[in-house]
């Protein structure tokens, strides 16, 4: 069995945003010379997320809003209890949630193997700062 | 380390439904002669999900009220940007969120290491067409 | 390649709590001697989650009012179909659904190879008897 780990860096200038990763994690792919296996990606950090969907612009627009709904950005420490600790980050943790931390993804004669329209995001909700995602290729 | 590849094909008649694919995914698992791993099944589409929960009537229709009601069914242009595209899948994408991409289940002595109630199901959302589910084991 | 499985026992004393269960998953590491792999976390039952997040009080009790807010607890037949078959869990498998089943964590040089805050828990949706979690490590 082989195996190959990389950490991915990514600051993202907005508070809240989904930036396409599949190129990159194709990339470790082909360094992993793994044929045939499962590619782990995930987010390190617990207000972002790592999820795989459509890369269209108005479905952003549209899960940003959703999420809002759901879960909505208040500093304040009357909303959420976490935000009593000095974080203002509470609706992040919970966006986190919808998204999802990780993906699973099969590799069959060294690629990803996906349907027709899969792309890998970074799922950012607190963003303005550094933060890193993991992958991990595991196969023969 | 061995490997086990297939992909089910299903053409839910319903926009949004259930389907349990527990013995079809076992069945892959007996052709893969695997006896310890892991087996990955994922929506190869971004409209529909694997889930595994249980195989009632009454909470797959509870499923479906509380989704509609998360993220509700609307052709139009205006709730939804990404129908702006000439799709009127919007609210496909957002379900599948919730209920999720994948499953990872545990593969032990040959079987699908289960709960008492554990059932893998697909979700359709954006039904009437055929679309993809990813089987793949890997182990020994 | 090697594997491990272990299956965790726990019994919370609430109806809905969070228990950190990542030191319990970090032990069965140490005893699969696995440097490299994959180790799958998940709840062997339907109505609990396993899940990556902040180990932290207040964000666990704003978690716990969403959660009641996306789907309440009502044993009555009215609001839920499932409360029919007998059952008063209906709202844990909604709530389930929201936090996940399982997480896949990667393994790097023996470790569990997380970024600064990511801690594993246990999430009980319909507690006050026995259950059981599901720790699987593949790799070498």
């Amino acid at each position: 069995m082989k195996s190959h780990t990389k950490h991915l860096t990514f600051k993202v200038s907005e508070r809240m945003d989904f930036i396409n990763i599949t190129s990159q994690v194709e990339e470790e792919l082909r360094h992993s010379g793994i044929k045939e296996g499962l590619c782990l990606v995930n987010a390190m950090h617990i207000t972002a997320s790592v999820f795989i969907n459509d890369d269209e612009p108005g479905l952003h627009r549209d899960y940003k809003r959703w999420l809002e709904e759901l879960a909505p950005f208040d500093p304040s420490p009357d909303r959420y209890h976490h935000n009593r600790t000095g974080e203002d980050n509470a609706d992040a943790h919970h966006k986190r949630q919808i998204m999802g931390r990780e993906v699973v993804v099969a590799v069959t004669r060294g690629k990803l193997d996906f349907g027709p329209w899969e792309q890998i995001f970074y799922g950012e909700f607190d963003g303005r700062r550094q933060k890193r995602v993991m992958v991990k290729i595991i196969g023969e």
